[in-house]
């Protein structure tokens, strides 16, 4: 068995071109080629945490793969990052026995989740965008930016941020990368000023409402991962044009869709699944008069496809 | 991170006393002091195969555990063991840290289980064995076996095995560590004379009967581990004054108890929790009029413990 980390994941990444291997897994997902079974979860109350165990294989393919990633919402106290435990472990299919484990410590999970925002942006987003709003001052909140460098022009955003100092931080950095970004006092204002919207918190509460936010308005769900957390305030859902699940069933569990379907704001006929949308090749993009929504709760399609690529390309480095 | 190999794993595992830790494990669980979500479960069809993920975590313990055991059925033709991949991960459980692996290739798994079937022979069989049975002739059908030597005088076994060759190889290898071993041509005819009878296959179909079942019995249902799997004719909890269960939840869902309910032959509230009966201290042992019943299907405490204990003495031992 090979066991790589992170130093080795993070040196085969620039090699592979992630963003069609990650859409592939959608698609057999939508397809009904792959077998997920639904998320396992631990939780943890004093200090708040959550672990999430994705898991299953795409039929006849070589490896199932087991996804461990966790969020510890005290380590901000002892200076570390909230997402930090975590493996991606790939089994052989038919025999069972363990090929690889990728000691990612979350990173793939953060790479993954960023690619399915991107992959959102470029399917759903105004084709001409003027300022990108980001909820949020975390780790995803930073990734989903990189991931949209080679998909827009633009360079403007806006931020909001529950913490000054995380939020100046936000800023610095990001300025540095070349964005061209201010602080939005509110979250109204985002809603007010922005035509494409990143929700990448783990709050438990709306922050995203639907007074202000305007037509034309493509929104990428990326926080809501457990069913407890909750970014968007679901009224948000009457006025959508579409609205994208990552998976269906696993939407109806856990995410902000949800809650719309608990809160009557949304009815399940009406949800469209990302990899049926990626086949279809149609245009979904957010019109001027339209507003689009994709929820994106993390699906176990896209670990195996990324924990393949990446085991594939370590294994081929080493030779 | 410490990662240890089953080399180091079956170095350490005769310096641990794991029976008294593995029951502070089932007491945890029955005093609610453990939490333990529903096994993940990953289902293959060609060949035929099963993957559990069990996890979870004692409260105010250092770790949480997950583990990860597969049974692949189209193993044996291949010459390798059904139960090869496998791995206990020990996470911080206050940062979510991962902490260590122990790639134990299945093989906790399987002393874990057949410590939880001593424990229950302990606590449920007769005192005076004349002759123990054994349904299968597999890993389990072993090991179940190994772990009765220190409990029991009774040398005398009668075993049943689909496959003349499998039930030939068994007997030849029992007989060297000491055990009076004899063929039995038919389940009933372990039935019929067997006062410890222990099922260690994954049948999917009941393989013992009530008829022949003689008073005075205790049974370790060991093999079935997912819904699908039913060793035990369902009948046989007609004539059951004990039946006891390592994890009531868990064998609403899975295990014979699951077939039991379903066939309207146990009233859930006649079910018993191993770890409860294992506080009271009382004498549940099954008396010369009595049929006892043991359901187990492996809990996560058993995981969690078991790996705390190996981990901590692998580590002890490269100090």
């Amino acid at each position: 068995m090979k066991i790589y980390g992170l130093e080795d994941i993070k040196r085969v990444l620039p090699q592979i071109d992630l963003t069609p291997i990650i859409k592939e897994g959608f698609m057999a997902y939508s397809s009904g080629l792959s077998v997920v079974p639904p998320v396992g979860e631990l939780l943890f109350e004093d200090p708040p945490g959550d672990v999430h165990i994705k898991y299953g294989y795409i039929q006849n393919d070589d490896y199932y793969v087991i996804k461990i990633a966790s969020g510890f919402y005290g380590n901000h106290e002892l200076n570390i990052p909230s997402s930090q435990g975590g493996m991606m472990i790939l089994f052989d299919q038919k025999t069972g026995k363990e090929v690889g484990i990728l000691i990612d410590q979350c990173y793939l999970t953060n790479v993954r989740t960023a690619i399915a925002g991107a992959i959102c942006a470029e399917l759903f987003a105004p084709n001409n965008l003027n300022c990108i709003g980001v909820i949020g001052t975390g780790v995803q909140a930073r990734m989903q930016i990189s991931y949209l460098s080679n998909l827009t022009n633009c360079k403007k955003i806006k931020v909001w941020g529950r913490g000054g100092k995380s939020v100046e931080k936000y800023i610095e950095e990001m300025s540095l990368l070349g964005w061209n970004i201010e602080k939005a006092q509110t979250t109204d204002e985002i809603a007010a000023t922005c035509d494409l919207i990143i929700t990448a918190t783990p709050s438990k509460e709306p922050l995203l409402k639907s007074r202000n936010l305007k037509k034309g308005t493509h929104i990428n769900a990326i926080g809501s991962d457990s069913p407890e957390k909750n970014e968007i305030d679901h009224q948000i859902f009457k006025m959508t044009d579409l609205i994208v699940a990552d998976s269906i069933s696993q939407c109806l569990e856990r995410g902000e869709i949800s809650h719309g379907i608990k809160g009557g704001s949304i009815e399940q006929k009406n949800i469209k699944e990302l990899g049926s949308l990626i086949e279809s090749k149609s245009d979904h993009r957010c019109q001027s008069n339209q507003i689009t929504f994709a929820d994106l709760t993390g699906v176990a399609v896209q670990d195996i496809q990324i924990a393949k690529a990446v085991f594939n390309a370590c294994k081929r480095l080493e030779v």
